[in-house]
């Protein structure tokens, strides 16, 4: 299956399907050289299924994990870009999650002032929601994604078979991006976690969660207006993340991101229960105080007051200003 | 005077005035916050100047010279901007030269996926050439401009008095680009410098340029086809530049660059006299063996031939492809 993106940077394609990860070859020229970007933590059969179909490619892989996205694995990646003597015409591939993306992406963006990538996204949190938009980053002085660029994939692969491999914690991790794009836009798919068996509907849920982010960022590829929709769950979210240190996932975040915000009550017990059938926390014990002054010193805050994504009705979003006192409230300090 | 650039990414002006130093305020909104980034070279009174319509600005200065247009400085930048609390809507200043301009330009397209920048040009040669294209970057590992990125600036404020401080060196280097662009596209740009006093007509030679260049980088504006033109005198004026190791400047390697490549007599002779009322060099002493090979072992040469580009009348560029022999021979080698 073929969805057509078109930003105003490029027009490119995401391909739904099993066994993908097979066909790389067939969409790349074979003129041009190939250099594959991955981490540590994607497992080595993947990479070998790209290097039988590009035998002359040149690979790199660094230490997985959030800590290595930083200035110094980007310049790695780009020395031995150009020890590979890429030039312009040539292709990097990102073969595996989030912070693989982020990273080739970025030094794809810069080499050369920008050369093409086609992206492999092997996690569910990767292949639903930072496959696609073209933001890339490190992070940077312990801001996350402060540094990056927008620089739109040339192609992105999804080969769902590549979620057989990934741990339950982390599909469901996951899952809660999926979760926060059916509360904002899309009631059917968030419909799929209240009654369905979610391993069963894998397919069509990164179907519909791919449908609903191209239709925002098609809108507005540079986060300007509408694209921000997505940052529901996210204040409290990265807060959460950032204090307790690794101890929660991204999507388990948002997960406790969106209980916080959410204040209508019956949407309140439909997101309650799904997030307890995807086994995800509803809360933490986080210090609360500590969490506040996060939200509040976050670049996104105007002034006295934070932007906040609000869902009164699941699939239909509205953005709040609220101020300090209503912040604090939500945490129950 | 104001020139009005149109590309994909952003519509801009370019203001070209005396005196137009002083009035950089009138096209900042007063709510944005201001990040001056300068070099040791840049004669501090042009700073001085800025710092009182922008009393809350902060500014860096960092040492002048292509040596530091590195990604150490480059982070350097960006952990200021951090500390600076500056935010997507606030805005860079780059007040100087190309290096300036090139690593101001690259943080500011990178910092939070890309911030405004305003250019403030105040060299010969990045006034009429680099401020203008949206060109960023750093060199890395000995290859000049390998990591960057596409990035117009907001605006560009181009004040000719700057000019009165620059060595008179460097105002001949800059006018080597503008004799260039004279050559490949604009007869009465390059006939000012066979008839005229260039120092009198100044500011018609920096507006005739950025009106060709203007309508170039519109038309190609990632350098993938008719922007090539501007490479003329470039493929031996990079070798030059490289061999002789900061001896000659650019735009005098780009001016001993267009000897070697132009073979039609009446053109030659005309181009020789231009250099000569310049001052510019004709030749040099470097190990011609050398110049070879730095110029087959350049990113733009494929396989076994270069691509040049040639004027056989002034006015009017063509694309060659030349073989080896054939870029040995221009060398007398």
């Amino acid at each position: 299956m073929e969805i057509k993106v078109h930003t105003r940077e490029k027009d490119y394609s995401i391909l739904l399907e099993r066994g993908a990860l097979y066909q790389v070859k067939d969409y790349v020229d074979a003129k041009r050289r190939v250099f594959i970007v991955t981490d540590s933590l994607v497992p080595k059969e993947y990479l070998s299924i790209l290097q039988k179909q590009f035998p002359n490619a040149k690979s790199f892989v660094f230490e997985s994990g959030e800590k290595n996205k930083n200035l110094s694995t980007y310049a790695e990646i780009l020395k031995y870009m150009l020890e590979a003597q890429l030039d312009r015409k040539d292709v990097v591939i990102a073969l595996g999650g989030g912070v693989v993306g982020d990273l080739s992406g970025f030094a794809a963006a810069t080499y050369m002032r920008g050369i093409d990538y086609i992206n492999i996204p092997t996690t569910v949190l990767s292949q639903i929601d930072s496959s696609i938009g073209g933001k890339t980053a490190v992070d940077f002085e312990g801001v996350k994604n402060s540094v990056g660029a927008f620089h739109q994939p040339s192609l992105v692969i999804i080969d769902p078979d590549t979620l057989k491999t990934l741990p339950k914690r982390q599909i469901r991790n996951g899952l809660a991006e999926a979760v926060k794009m059916g509360m904002t836009g899309d009631e059917k798919l968030f419909a799929i976690f209240e009654k369905e068996d979610y391993m069963d509907h894998m397919e069509e849920i990164i179907e519909r969660s791919l449908r609903y982010k191209k239709r925002i960022v098609e809108e507005d590829e540079k986060e300007t207006g509408i694209r921000r929709v997505l940052n529901f769950g996210h204040t409290y979210g990265h807060a959460y993340e950032s204090v307790m240190d690794g101890r929660y996932l991204h999507g388990e975040c948002v997960g406790m991101g969106m209980m916080r915000v959410v204040k209508e009550e019956s949407v309140k017990e439909r997101l309650q229960s799904v997030l307890l059938r995807l086994e995800l926390p509803l809360s933490c014990d986080a210090d609360q105080e500590e969490v506040y002054k996060r939200i509040v010193n976050d670049k996104k805050s105007v002034g006295d007051a934070v932007n906040i994504i609000q869902v009164n009705q699941i699939g239909k979003a509205v953005t709040e200003v609220w101020k300090k006192e209503e912040i604090k409230e939500a945490l129950g300090v």
